[in-house]
Order: structure tokens, then sequence, then C-alpha cells
């Protein structure tokens, strides 16, 4: 089997997705890459999970073109190919709908950093992309949805590297990472997120954000030059 | 056994039922339709799913009437037969009270189609019928459900191939399909857009539907002519 | 072991309690009575549902007196006691504090009738009994609360044998039936239903209650004289 | 093993908390401490739940001196030693992120005693510290959260064996007792108390506080002189 051990990462990432509550039936997709070939493999369209095997996975190129695999890649597949081919540091990416946080992009509102749990992972609110224009839709969607993420964080001047995941507006969120399993790390720490902040807002819809120092404290303890979480302080 | 396939189609499609969260105890049921024999097989009426086998499925001809089984068909079977001998494009049929669409049909309202969750499946927001007038109720009761959920499609104008799911005012979801299991898949995606558009409205009280053109895309997509989600483009 | 079917009965009705999500810990008790030797089998006071056994349960009498058993009964003895003495015609007390009915009586409010899950039960409102006064609580409690619980259906004119289930202001639920199965059959359906309601209302602030017609309609059908819910019509 | 009974106290104490739903990933630690030896055992820092042994527990003193064990002490190792030096009559400590108590710390509201399900636990309400200033925060962070907690304790006028957790603003909950065992119960009791609290408010915008007869009444029956809740009466 050609690309046998991106197949199986991709394989056990998309497999995380139901045991972690994150997808009803085929609603997400997560791919792995290997930056050496570039090409990434991603789960089929369509197929439930338990039918999926590491031999199902669809090897893609950094354009889209299926390289290896005998079943259709997932439809969002060109969305994926997009981030990998422009954001370099990437190794992985999500794709779910999951309950909380497709109802934050359905509200068309970015997450508030309203706690600690937030701030572990950036600093900032997470965004939602606005919906995208008429033109774009009616042209390549899912190719054109990597273009509307990119453009937002362009927008907002992020960095995909310090913030791991967005809102599509009207649709879901994307996640990824440096591996795919990061990539599904970001999506379940994001459900988690996107619950605690709309419950913070019913027990006080004047809940302030996190202050400054904070939110600095707590990203530094994980991610700054002296992180001090985790065995390898990084 | 007589009628060995359809007892089984319905027996698998009814115990997807607890196992996809949908129903507590007995309140739900799923019937499975054979065409050329004009008759479909539903759960019996009260019986613990746990104790639900092929052969206590029970056989029903399209004026309700029992064909074969010891048991009494569920108490639904009137509503279940009126859609079957009205539709004739549909082979199964689910009611459960699921707890978000119970809660959406009770609070008497249609729900909006808010993102792509929803139009993944259908265009439109999911109607709910208005609750039966006194004059049905005091006649045949689960008869009179079904012309209640064929005259809320036939004043809305509603297609029952396109959308293949309502909500009953004041009572619960029922959900159809070309098969059980399909009509089972449309009840586990209404709990999922009944709980989503609720949770959009409480993040952002003034959400706005989604645009028609996204509406129009994700419909495509999926159940176009040139639809490209899945395996079989249909 | 003396009344062995007894405590069996109420073993197997204790341990359903956490099966269904019912309690947390050992938030809840179960018993079941002998109306023949006019004595009840209760769960121990504070012993974790995985320790228990057929053997643990205390055997009480109407009066709440302990008649055998090595441990201590519930905390709540007293009540059950004084509603076996009063109301002839049940068998079996359940009281748990699950979230979404605990919350209503917290609340202090009547869970009004939305749909026909809750018709399906009991034509009327779910009572929320007055938080007991100040001399009472002084007093034997546990006694008091059961007077608490029989006060508000005298208040309210309502049947033991028709509403099976009420809510005690500012504590928790209480349900009852024939057998103790019944009674966990009902604490189930008290917390779905009141989970129910408070989605409705988020749904809808004005929706209206289930009009009469479909509330007898329901009734009726499963427990009216002319009934066709489940095998034997009753 | 050095320290193998403790060690084994605070693995069993650690596996509950996924047992439980309380953590997602690694959000969360629990700590027991052995008074004789003035050490505690806790939770390696950024270390799966499936992967910890009792081994890999570490043993730290109380002020934080890492004094047996290979790998990195949980990030909030010196909040637990803060506690354990100056709370004498503490055996165990747990700090989730379980959801709605974080909900709860991010609206920066202490939980009002809304019922008995609280009063069981406590007689006040669950108090929430107010966010660090920022002198403290850029000092040792999670010293003087340590402080923080004590602090609020003294404010409040609050007794650490009476009351055994609380909220700190912005982050999430700390809880202790006699053992870690007892931490964890009540890691999970304040889960379900805040939740219980946000859906009293949901239903009943206006709802009273549990009156003070009542609150004493089940503190006392739970924990009193008189206490006849559970085996022992303690």
């Amino acid at each position: 089997m050609e690309y046998k051990e991106l197949r199986e990462e991709a394989y056990e990432a998309n497999m995380q997705l139901p045991k972690l509550g994150l997808v009803l039936f085929t609603f997400g997709n997560v791919s792995a890459a290997d930056r050496n070939n570039a090409v990434f493999a991603i789960k089929p369209s369509g197929v439930p999970y338990e039918e999926l095997t590491p031999a199902s996975m669809v090897i893609v190129d950094f354009d889209g073109h299926t390289v290896a695999g005998k079943l259709r890649p997932s439809s969002d597949t060109q969305t994926h190919a997009v981030l990998y081919k422009h954001w370099a540091g990437i190794g992985g990416i999500v794709h779910t709908h999951s309950t909380y946080a497709t109802a934050w992009a359905q509200a068309q509102r970015d997450i508030p950093v309203f706690g600690t749990t937030h701030a572990d992972h950036t600093t900032v609110d997470i965004p939602c992309a606005a919906p995208m224009d008429d033109e774009r839709i009616s042209g390549h969607y899912e190719f054109q949805t990597g273009f509307q993420i990119m453009d937002c964080f362009t927008a907002k001047n992020l960095d995909y590297q310090e913030l791991e995941m967005i809102l599509v507006g009207n649709h879901a969120p994307f996640t990824w990472g440096k591996t795919a399993a990061k990539a599904v790390y970001n999506s379940a720490v994001l459900e988690t997120i996107a619950k605690m902040a709309l419950l913070t807002e019913q027990i006080n819809p004047s809940a302030p954000r996190l202050k400054q120092s904070l939110i600095q404290k707590h990203w530094q303890r994980k991610h700054g030059s002296d992180a001090y979480y985790g065995q390898s302080g990084c």
C-alpha cells in the first residue's frame, strides 16, 4: 500500500471524531499531510466511520488532484488543499459540524475569550469568517472556502500558527495543527470553548472578557519561551 | 416467517432509534414498506426495544389493516398507512419524541434554515404543522394525523421527496425516506438541526437565515444533477 | 433471606436509576411495597449503587420502623412510609435529584402541559408543592415531606392514581406507581418532560398550553376505557 | 516504589475525573497528601489520563519542591502546595475545567443556594474569587492562586472545612476534602449544582434562594451532631 503511514495517520485521526462526539454520521473529515511528497491523505466522501480503513483514505496533492485511492475524496478536499498549499507550517486539518461551534458559526459571532480554558490555547477571540460572497459561491465553492479562511486571517492580522481554528460563517468550524492529531485535539477544544462561552453569557449577559494580563500569562505558560506546561516545555 | 426481509428491515431500523439516542422507552416507531405487496412492517405497540425481534414486527396494509403478526401494531399505525397510500415515493417512516425536535413542535415554530448543516438536507425551513382542529381529533385521530401532515405540505407547496421531515404541532416529529434506514437517518439529522437552531438563536437572537445562494449551493452539491458528495453522486 | 422477592424488586428498581442517568452518586432511592405484609423494601442510606445487593435492602413498616436489615434505611424513609400508609393504591416510590426536574422544583414552578409527551402520562400540569413551612421543618422533616406532598394533591384536587409524580419545592421530584418499576419509569418520563418544557419556553416564550381536546385524546388512548396503546389495552 | 500507597491514592482519584465526565484531555488534576511526611502526590503535567500509572505520580513537599518522581508535576502544583501548607485539615485537592462550574467562574458570579442538592453540601453560596490583580499575575502565578483562594475565604469569613469548593474568577473550580476521593466527589457535586443553578434561573429568573430553615435542616441531617444520613452518622 502506497503512503501506508500517511493513510494510517489520517485514518487514526478520523476515527477520533466519533469517539470525541464531534460528528454525526459522516459530517466531518480529517486530513494528514506529507510535506516531503506534497500530498495529503483524506477521508473518502460520505463513507461511514465504522466502514473506514487506512486503505480507504484518498491521497491528494496540494492542487487538489487525486494521486492515489479508489474512492472519491471528501467534498471538502479543495479547502484542505488550499490551506496546505498556502500555510506551509500545518500538517493536519479537521472539518466538523460539532454542535456548539457550528451554532456560533450560524450565529455569525466571534467567540469572546472569557477565561483561561480559551487563553490556554489562543490569546484572541476565535473569529467567525463572514459568509462567502455570491461570486465566490458560484465559482469553485470548496476551493474558495480555503481563501475565505485565509482572507479572514489576513484581515484580522492573525497568525495561523498561533491560532489554529476558525468558524466559517453560516457553515461550521475548521481547525488545523502541526499534525492531524493536534488538529483533532483543537476541534475538541473549540467545541468545549464554544459551549462554555454560551453558558457564560447565559449566566451573566455582561460577562467581561478575560483581561490582557491573564490572557498573556496563560498563553505564555503553555506556549511561551519559558513554557512550563507538559513534559517537554513546548 | 412471512415477509421475512421486510420484518428484518423494519427491525433493524427500529433498533437504531435507541442507539442514536432518539427515544426514551417506547416513545417512537419505524416502519418499512414493501410496495410490490402494498404492505408495511411496523413496530408492535408498547413493546420495549430490547424485547423486539424481526418476528414481532406487524404487517399492515396501506388502509391500516393488520395482515400478519400476533401483536397489536404501533398506535401510530394509521398515520403511517395514510402517508404510504398517498405518497408513492416513500419506503420508510419514523416517528419519535426526540427532545429538541419535540420542543420545536411544542413551541409551534418552523425551524429556520440557519446554516449549511440544514441546507445539506433541505432548502426550506422545517415546517411545524398547525395543531389539529377539534373535529379531526374527535374522529380517527392517528388517521387524521396523516392528513394533517399532507395538508401542511400542500398549503406550503412543499415536495415530500425534497423535504423528508415535519414537526406536528404540539406533538413531535415525523420523518420518511426511500428506505426505513434513510428515514431513521433523517430523524437523527432533524434532532441535530433542531438543537443547533435553538443554540444559534441563544447566541444571536437576530441571527439571519442562510442566504439563497448558499442554500442552493449546499443542496445542489449533495442532491443536484451534478452532485459530488458521496461515492455515487446521488 | 426474609422478604427475598421484595428485596429483589427494590434492588432491581434502584439499579435502574444510574442506568437511566437519573442519579449522581447516592442522590436517589427507590422502595417497593408488599401490601400483604404492610412493609416496604428501601435502599440503605448513603451506600453507592455499585455496592448494593438485594440483601442490603432494608425492610420497613408503614409507620417507618425498621423490620429487617442490618443497615440504616434511606434518610427519606419516613416520606415513603407516609405515602404508602395513606395512598393504598401505590406499590413503589422513587426519589431522585434528576437535573431538569430538580431545576423546576428549585424554580418553584409547575411544569405546563405543552405537548403530547406530557399528555400521554397526565392531563394536568405537574405540580410543584410549596416549600414547607418552618414549623414542619423543625419537626419530623422527612415525615412532614409526605404530608407536604399529600396536602398539595388535596389542595389542587389531584388524584394520585392519575398523576404519579410531583415536584417538592426547593427540593426535588418524587414519583410513584403500582410497582417500583412503574415508579422508576415515571421518574425518567418526568425528567424528559421537564427538559422538553424548558426548551419549549426557550424556543417560544409565549408557547401555549396543549388544548383540552388533545390532552383528553392522548390520555384516553393510553389510559381510557377504550385505550389502544400497548398490548393489553391498559 | 517510594510513597506507593500515596501514589496509588492519587492515581485512583485522578482516574475518576474522566469517568465522571469532568475533564477533556488533560484539563484537570488531583493530588493526595501524606501529612505525616508533609508531602503530596500529584498528576504529572500534560500526560493523558490513559497513560497514567501510580508510578508516574510526582511527590512534592508543601513548599512546592519535587521530592520524588521522574516527570514534571502539574503546572498547578504550587496552588496545591499553598493550600496544603495553610489548611491543615485537608488531604486531597482537585482542579478541573468542568463545563458548568467553569462557566460560572467565567461569568464571575457566586452560585446561589437554590435547593437542597446544594444545601446537602454547604450552607452558603459557592463563592467566585475575584480575578487576580496584575501584580500577583506577574509574580508566581500558581503560587498566588493559592492565596487568591484563601483570601476569598478570609474576606467572606468562610470555613474551608464546611465549604470544600470555590470558583476562581475567569478560570475554573478547585475543590478539596479530607481525602483525594472526597475532593473528587466534591468536584462532581459542584458541576451538578452549577448546572442546576443555571437551569433554575432559566426556568424562573426571579427564583428565590432556599430559606434559612431548609438550608440548616439539610446541612444538619448530613453533617450536624445528630446527622442521620449514611451508615455512620458522619
